[in-house]
């Protein structure tokens, strides 16, 4: 596994990224996980920072090492420090130990006190070429309306991600990050919904929406009912 | 110092925690500052993270230690993490190592890479009691818009706070946390005034604050000429 390729002297001891890599797909805000070798156990995209590598970057090449992806949305959202967060990663890795490392090092290593700072990250789903590294063999696209238990304190991280997401939701744009470059207005109600949790009527959405005058309207999707078929949106330059 | 009296044992290595302490006070916006005992040399109030202590306990306990506060808005805002922050800590550290520890132990534990989460805090000037440790001889109430040099990279930490306050201007009402229960009108505009960087025309700001229709206002200040007293305000519960 990358921790042990090198030895843990390459790595700050005590801190890590942990990144929640978000995309819309068939309707769906879904982010990536990562099931540790042989193991039910499931994790969002994590690593260590470099004796000699700023965090942020520490991030970027976690985030490009597992989708391939550089020059994307890619933000710190809230740091990790509970003393209690991987009390319990011991138990954890004792399960997957076997195939990860085996030795009292890399235990010792793997279970101490990490504070992790969280990253936010927004990907074009279809651009994303997963590669898993030396301790997953499986990944997913975890729907964010459906509970899966992660790792550790992930689901948190989880949670407070999307509670960013939805503080973002009109300064910062990033609902738009989330869309191709043309998209309709009823996906982008869609994204909304999903952030905020709730339902929203469709006429008040958007009216509001077409008043931040952001927008500008292209073309008609192409459908087999011509005269059904939405509008095309884009982002104004 | 604080960092001698326990052993380095206590404290997490390679983790601290950067408090920008703002108030608002004669109408300037304000952070506290302490120097160095017997030094020219100024910081932010800062200290390590306990073995057992959650990262943003120490956050408030370094805010309580210096101001003698409890219960204030205290958030993190950013993770300063470059490899680079502290290249020059052991020329800085050099210059009052006399004063505030002389072992090579402690010198080694002071320049090491440190990663810091920065914290903002905004605090009541008539509330605060500095107290200033083992490793302080003075305090300042630094104005935002006058530069002093300060400690590694701390000019940028409270650039990047103040750059926090500018985007959490209109959604988080910091503003108000920065007044007295209840202010004039030309107290909000001077704050934004600030905080923007820019001068702002009184009655579109009055009309844009206004129509938040979080405000309630109450009799007129008291003062010498009363027809030119202003209406004082306060936020609505």
């Amino acid at each position: 596994m990358k921790h042990t390729e090198h030895s843990s002297r390459d790595w700050l001891p005590g801190i890590s990224v942990d990144c929640v890599v978000f995309a819309f797909h068939e309707n769906r805000l879904k982010y990536l996980t990562l099931k540790f070798l042989n193991s039910d156990v499931w994790s969002l995209a994590g690593g260590y920072v470099g004796i000699q590598e700023s965090m942020n970057d520490a991030a970027k090449r976690v985030l490009n090492e597992r989708t391939g992806l550089t020059d994307v949305f890619l933000e710190q959202f809230y740091c990790f420090g509970d003393y209690g967060r991987n009390l319990n990663a011991r138990a954890e890795f004792e399960k997957i130990k076997n195939d990860i490392g085996s030795t009292t090092d890399d235990l010792d290593w793997l279970t101490s006190r990490f504070i992790s700072m969280g990253y936010l990250a927004i990907v074009d789903y279809d651009k994303v070429n997963v590669s898993l590294g030396d301790v997953s063999d499986e990944f997913m696209w975890q729907d964010v309306s459906e509970f899966k238990h992660l790792f550790l304190d992930h689901n948190d991280i989880v949670g407070k991600a999307l509670l960013k997401l939805r503080e973002c939701l009109d300064t910062k744009l990033i609902t738009f990050k989330l869309l191709p470059e043309t998209f309709t207005m009823s996906e982008i109600q869609k994204i909304y919904e999903i952030i905020l949790g709730t339902k929203i009527v469709r006429t008040n959405f958007q009216r509001k929406i077409l008043s931040l005058n952001i927008l500008e309207r292209i073309e008609k999707k192409f459908s087999g009912g011509a005269h059904k078929a939405p509008y095309l949106y884009r982002l104004k330059k």
